[in-house]
């Protein structure tokens, strides 16, 4: 199979890490069950390995393809949808009383994950579709939900974003779709709207554009944007279909990457105005479609995570078949590549940024559930807290080291790396959207600086280094090299970002574009170091199984080691990252527009 | 138009930091006066901008196709080759004996840096005739030099390097290829070569193939290679083409990038033995590649620079011309995105790398020349070790930065970046070759571990250091903010790659696999600390004609800042690097085969 999914990686996340125990004793959470989940997951792997992987290649090598304004997906592509829709994969999450599953986020999150490792561009017709559901079950009325939410969950109705323009890419203030109020209570919508995952195709009966736009007399600015829901055939009272509406694709993208995945430009009411309707009050679209965003900032994360994941299996898979060199040590002959210390060296950079990276997406994941699910109103609003700092570090770190692992993939195969029939060239070309999309990485630090971090005056990201510094304080007790090294490395770290969460929340109102100059290095670091806390965190699980002698030691002690490795080669960055943003806004702001 | 050579700061480096004027002092350099250089510059940056750019974009779009044993290239390359070599352009490094142009190599590398930003695929074919001359040159017979030197140097034909094997990428030991002698002085070849650069095309009348066979009595290994000369079409005792060779490309691959450079797979003696004849001595072979593949090398190192630039000039572009959010500082309207901090940002990171690594590369060219030319063999022997110890690091460094820079071009244009049409994302895919080809980055740091540092005991790298030190020094005199944070950020920097050199030249013996573990991260250290070194002597030269008073202040003013930039931002990481150098074989070698 060209992906298996890590089951036993991600249970012990799902449960020494995230703690599944916690979430599964939250009332509404009954269900997730260590067993239940354990099955679920079972299930989904082996779904995801045997019908979605499959068809990863082929979407790259037959792409999404448009004619007179339809889009034929890759072949096999409507067939596993619909599998995928009939098992209730789409339904994981979502609300029992519209035919969802009703599990934690914690529970979707390696559901998401895997999908993703299968194929990315197939996934992102479901990423999309939870995205228009949360916005529906958030702000939409009692006819709406009844209208869409079935059909959505099952699987038999897809749902877009319909955000960007093309002069409203990461600012949308820019927004000038127009949107006219009919009378009866529908609204007519008129404009382009650009890079629009699966806005048209063939895999499903209806799709269901969530869309940005204006009514007449609102405000200029983001204050002004209203949310609508705008149906590809407008549906009956019956819940039957009706007639076609005014909304088109006049062309999909020909991309670096995600060649599957149709990237449609949609034209809006060229022929009479599509009709929608709104979508909670007018002129609060920019919060609704906020929360859709961070539900998929959230899976974009994911989608780092994942594509990461796939990389590093055909890479391990690789180096263990390439004959090449003597070992060092001096063997008589050739040996497996896995053999150079070179080679092991990148295997580990992946496997350690993945591992990083996926346990700190578990761990928001169940901060998610107890924020939504807790009985006392201070816990709630602590893992909120927790949540909504960790979105922008999740979406943005976890896609920014997608590239670095999915690059460092090809590497590992040499010259077959850069040959297409290998595959490892497409992770490298389809990871390169996930930084981009759903908010650049520069959008995302923007979050994390302003919302994030200045206006609590750091107070979140205190509380957080409080939590390190446990797991710190947790090291000191054990023994052996590996310990004291993960545990210098993350002191050293944690006091690092702590001093750049100082920086950032002291420098705000005094030198704001100094602060800024340095947000994007900020939330990489707060990324590496508490990516670094959680694998430190894995390591005093694994050595607890190990002293306990239950299980499978050879597991546990890849754990501790893959968790040195981390604290040595990324921990150790944190440092000079700190010098970085704290002294380095004089280089960034040194030279005038004309000096370029 | 699509690019343009950055020739200012070109001459900056060739005459402030690679010291022109020492090069010209010396014998066999008379030619190259200050003014005779900024001229041929001028006219290679005018070819190559007006000539060879345009064909970029279409080279990607219509790429070398093959056809029962022909290789048609992209519409336009024939022409260009041929305009590139009636130009005396293949000839500027070559001795004037055969045509060639005798300029020092300080004037061909900027040469080099202006064909491959304007285009990689095509200037692959004159970087691989460049290293066949360079073969010839050095081992060829008197009449081997005769048959093929003149048609090579002025263009007519073209030359390749044919090493790898299916079983033989980085390890030459396996290479199978036999040639067989024949009694009459010559030999026939048999064997498949694969990965063979421009190894077949319609651009040139002949093609000359180096390749590396095992004669009958050979001993195994690296030391049983021989190096043979085999012409597509043999060559008559009057110069005129004769039969065709039984040499046949049987295929071509379908790459990530560089899709308009054919890379053929080379059949030999499938009909009766193509016929070759020996260069230099037998078993020699390994001896001789080395000298064209380290010229290959720094080629390919500066098509890292290349890129970088062209990725650099692109996203400049962009960011002054896409409007987007408000200025952070307040202002009405949005603004050019290049006034946004993280934008400002990812520009001065690709400018500054691209800037580190050009006058790294420069600098060793100027050495090289030293070695050459100079009367002294002490001055020879210094300037060649310099010289030998950086062709890794510029191979190696300036090809892993041209990724991430690449990376961050695309980047720099958000979703446009990722649409094909940009033209963003060809940088991204060719860039991706750079660090595989002419030996991986894992080969270039074993060069530089081994025979560049532990050999002789880190001795020429501590001399290295030594300079650098002695520009610390220099910084010390200087006033100003700037000055005084390059200052401490060199010193430190150069400080910790002090101690990686004191750990491989120390624990070489007694723990190679730990010393191997951390050889990449030492090359690319190496790169970003001597890189720097090179941005701090930019910061002083351009600082002493501010004092003067002469030339373009702005410009001048734009090295200190960006000299700035890349010590707070790249100088900075140079601690954190060391510490993973020196302490992180255990996490590199913790696992067991079985745990991946």
């Amino acid at each position: 199979m060209s992906y298996v999914a890590p089951l036993k990686d991600m249970l012990f996340v799902v449960n020494e890490l995230a703690d599944l125990a916690a979430v599964n004793a939250l009332p509404g959470c009954e269900e997730a069950t260590p067993e239940t989940v354990e099955a679920v997951l079972e299930e989904n792997a082996k779904f995801c390995g045997e019908v979605i992987a499959p068809l990863n290649v082929t979407g790259d090598r037959q792409p999404s393809s448009w004619q007179d304004g339809r889009v034929t997906t890759t072949p096999g592509f409507a067939d596993a949808f619909r599998a995928f829709g009939e098992a209730g994969w789409q339904g994981v999450q979502h609300p029992t009383e519209f035919g969802g599953q009703g599990l934690p986020k914690l529970v979707a999150t390696p559901c998401i994950e895997m999908l993703n490792s299968a194929n990315l561009s197939f996934a992102l017709c479901p990423l999309l579709t939870d995205g228009a559901i949360e916005a529906l079950l958030t702000a939409g009325s009692d006819e709406q939900k009844e209208t869409y939410l079935a059909n959505l969950i099952s699987g038999k109705w897809t749902g877009t974003m319909n955000l960007t323009e093309p002069q409203a890419g990461s600012d949308l203030a820019l927004v000038r779709t127009r949107a006219v109020p009919q009378g009866d209570g529908s609204y007519k919508l008129f404009g382009t709207k650009i890079y629009i995952t699966y806005g048209e195709h063939d895999m499903a009966e209806n799709i269901v554009h969530l869309v940005l736009a204006r009514t007449p007399d609102a405000p200029e600015g983001v204050k002004g944007i209203s949310l609508f829901v705008v149906p590809k055939f407008l549906v009956n009272a019956d819940g039957s279909l009706g007639a076609r509406n005014d909304v088109h694709c006049v062309s999909i993208e020909h991309k670096l990457g995600i060649k599957a995945s149709p990237t449609a430009v949609l034209q809006f009411g060229d022929h009479g105005g599509a009709i929608g309707t709104l979508v909670g009050e007018e002129n609060r679209g920019l919060e609704y479609m906020f929360i859709m965003m961070n539900a998929a900032r959230f899976a974009v994360g994911m989608q780092g995570v994942a594509v990461a994941e796939r990389a590093y299996q055909k890479a391990v898979a690789y180096a263990r078949e390439r004959i090449q060199s003597r070992d060092l040590a001096g063997s008589a002959g050739p040996v497996a590549i896995i053999h150079h210390p070179d080679v092991r060296r990148m295997l580990m950079s992946m496997r350690a940024q993945t591992e990083a990276a996926r346990a700190l997406s578990y761990v928001t994941a169940a901060a998610y559930d107890a924020a939504h699910h807790a009985t006392d109103e201070a816990t709630q609003r602590a893992n909120q807290a927790f949540y909504e700092y960790m979105v922008p570090i999740v979406k943005g770190w976890s896609t920014e080291m997608s590239i670095d692992v999915a690059s460092t993939g090809v590497q590992v195969h040499g010259g077959m790396g850069f040959i297409e029939e290998t595959g490892a060239a497409q992770y490298y070309r389809d990871a390169r959207i996930l930084p981009i999309y759903e908010g650049t990485t520069a959008i995302q630090a923007n979050d994390l600086v302003g919302r994030k971090t200045a206006r609590d005056g750091g107070a979140v990201a205190k509380a957080i280094l409080a939590q390190v510094r446990a797991t710190v304080d947790a090291l000191e007790g054990q023994a052996g090299d590996d310990f004291v090294a993960i545990r210098k490395r993350l002191a050293d770290a944690a006091s690092a970002l702590e001093d750049v969460v100082d920086f950032v929340a002291g420098n705000m109102k005094s030198d704001i574009k100094g602060v800024f100059a340095g947000s994007v290095p900020y939330l990489k670091m707060a990324g590496v170091v508490l990516g670094g806390w959680q694998m430190a965190r894995a390591a005093l699980a694994a050595g607890k199984r190990l002293e306990e002698g239950s299980g499978d030691a050879k597991f546990y002690q890849a754990k501790i080691g893959t968790a040195r490795f981390y604290a040595d080669h990324f921990l150790s960055q944190a440092p000079g990252s700190r010098d970085a943003i704290v002294s380095g806004s004089a280089g960034v702001l040194a030279l005038a527009e004309d000096q370029f």
